[in-house]
């Protein structure tokens, strides 16, 4: 039986969520007698609770075919976890009405931890009210903290650029550090789970390679260790590079971005991490320091796309759509690592149970004995992640990214203006 | 007759400046009637002052092939101005000495403005003492002011590195502005002139593309206009992403990166103007606002390299030793700018004297009326110098930079101690 589908995107985007899109759009064009149309949420669950529905089958094969290699999420998303329906019914009732006046049989949620709990509520709830809904999660973090998967589609990417520049930048420090910089500080993302920051630790490959340290926040901060290791770091070395999450914590479990300053000088730093680091270091050592916050750039950086990473994040949106055709419903897809040596890799389905609400942290074996830097484990779970490159089509010197016409639905329920208000 | 050659690099490094001494160094090797060893100095001119040469002659010629996409500086660089040699003799005939004791003939420097300048001095003073030597300015700058060349290489793959950036990171904001971040800020280099932040502007090709606000260090920050433009952008297009040049300056003539939240807020920041503006904006707006600043990962991008800013910065390379070789000196090698449709250009050279010490700002015409965009001069200009991709060999996920044995000769001069200590 022939039914429409609903995909969404949620949380923060990465660069290659739109290439899983991409995969759930053209494998459901692929089975036209069991897919209908796929409906996009507008900014994510929001645009199945207002209504907002996105038809996608008005875009081109070659316009969903750019959307493999185009960053940010393409139909929009928003951060907006479901209350328990037991305590609050009333947006579990709306999204069924929508689903129901759009006959929306699959259901497609395209994020990370909070979203699978969003999903497997959904999934259930549909159930105990007999809504015949195909619930898949499709995973997708640059923070790679969902638990099951071997990895999420979007760290991979995310991973490469950060040892990549982390490397190049390293280059350059080196070259200037006899008489100029000596130490150089990145920020890179995740403020709960060290992934990303350990990802940075690749760039080295032998002795005095950057990065050399690397501030992780699983380890709460250590000042005077650190001083120490900057010290003897520029000692041995002649310059320094740092990569410290976002994420990093005082003794005191404070946020070292929100803490550092406001603590020992009693002055207020406006964000960043980074130059906190950085304006700690210069006035105990003295030295010439430069720091990076690339933000945004690191999630978004479709310029410099691992091949694996794309890899997955087509085949989980495939398979999404298969398992979702199979009759699978109330599971998340995964990636297996099926061997390291070769890396070799598969699809699998875990329960929605098993994922939602969980954090998998970077394990304590991948952290060196000093805190400072990633073990042999931490190398061999990693590097697979990021081999191969996969680049965008360029136009005029600049990636063409695709903008998607985004065309809504006309609406077919009444819009209640006090209820929309609640939805956010 | 054969003469050795002296080969240095000069001030802040770029993504292409090695491309350039791979140049050098194999079109050397191509006369080897006309020059021995090129000597390469470790850490710039300081190599020479201080007899510290790098013997290229060690390194194999895949080795230099290598350096073709290494970022950095391979030998080493400093900031160092010569002084004048009518008043401070010392140092330029510690040079002649050095290069008397090696037998160089040629000396190639490859810098901005202050190289120029050294390289127009040591020409002087060695016309005037009867030295022999064939003296050529190389050109090389990520900031493109200097005088006489149509363009800097190194500015070209900045550039596109920011472009690129830019639009990235603009689709990802867009993604997520409805319910999340609407203002994203991104800093750039270029202290004294705006070239770099105007590049950022090639990535909006239509309305609403972003960057939707570039402040250029050639305009005073004005607040009240700029905290307008930000509103209005928001309130039409969503969201609003803003490039801010490191060097703009307030009314005053002050760096906001040092004036802005001092003056306003009382407490010092810590360098960095896009956490000033970004400040300034969620006290007044209440914006959700992101900041990034690339800081050195723009000028070491090698990954993302503009195959004209490639080619340009090897053909420049080339001809220096080229010219060299056909007697020249006391000149720079420039790039011109042959035509624009289709856009074609060679290689020249300017007497020292015309480019030493100047320093060529972005041009009025090239900033659009209200002061905050590029016009279509600027971009038939900057949309050349970005074309094309020239992507590094990769090795297990990563970049394959090279670094190079860098091995000393043996010194033929007594070292001074006291001397060496003024060399610095």
């Amino acid at each position: 039986m022939k039914k429409n589908a609903f995909y969404a995107q949620s949380g923060g985007v990465t660069a290659v969520i739109n290439t899983t899109a991409a995969a759930v759009i053209e494998t459901a064009r692929a089975y036209p007698d069991k897919i209908g149309t796929v409906f996009a949420g507008h900014n994510g669950i929001a645009g199945a609770l207002k209504e907002e529905l996105i038809d996608t089958s008005v875009e081109t094969d070659a316009d969903i075919a750019a959307l493999k290699y185009t960053p940010g999420g393409a139909f929009g998303s928003c951060r907006y976890k479901l209350k328990d329906y037991k305590t609050h019914p009333a947006e579990y009732e709306r999204l069924v009405q929508v689903f129901a006046a759009h006959d929306i049989g699959y259901f497609f949620y395209n994020g990370g931890n909070d979203s699978q709990d969003t999903t497997n509520k959904i999934s259930q709830y549909c159930q105990q009210v007999g809504y015949p809904l195909q619930c898949i999660g499709v995973p997708k973090t640059i923070d790679n903290d969902l638990a099951v998967t071997d990895n999420c589609p979007g760290f991979g990417s995310v991973a490469k650029f950060i040892a990549t520049t982390i490397r190049e930048a390293a280059f350059d420090v080196k070259s200037m550090c006899a008489t100029s910089t000596k130490v150089f500080v990145m920020e890179v993302m995740g403020r709960h789970a060290g992934w990303i920051a350990a990802a940075g630790g690749l760039a080295a490959e032998k002795y005095g390679d950057a990065p050399h340290i690397i501030l992780f926040p699983e380890i709460a901060f250590d000042p005077e260790r650190f001083y120490r290791k900057v010290h003897d770091t520029v000692a041995e070395i002649g310059f320094c590079v740092i990569i410290v999450s976002e994420g990093v914590k005082n003794e005191a479990g404070r946020f070292l971005a929100d803490a550092g300053i406001d603590d020992a000088f009693g002055h207020r730093q406006l964000g960043g991490v980074a130059p906190v680091i950085v304006d700690l270091l210069s006035r105990l050592h003295g030295y010439k320091c430069h720091w990076a916050v690339p933000d945004y750039l690191q999630r978004s950086a479709a310029h410099l796309v691992s091949q694996t990473d794309w890899e997955q994040a087509y085949a989980i949106g495939k398979s999404a759509v298969e398992m979702a055709i199979a009759g699978k419903s109330g599971i998340m897809c995964t990636i297996v690592r099926d061997g390291n040596m070769p890396y070799r890799w598969s699809i699998g389905a875990t329960d929605l149970n098993n994922v939602a609400n969980q954090e998998k942290k970077l394990p304590p074996e991948f952290i060196s004995a000093d805190g400072f830097g990633i073990t042999q484990a931490a190398r061999d779970y990693l590097s697979p992640l990021i081999q191969g490159e996969h680049y965008p089509i360029y136009k005029n010197g600049l990636p063409n990214y695709i903008t998607l016409e985004n065309k809504l639905v006309a609406k077919k329920l009444p819009t209640d203006p006090a209820k929309k208000e609640t939805l956010y």
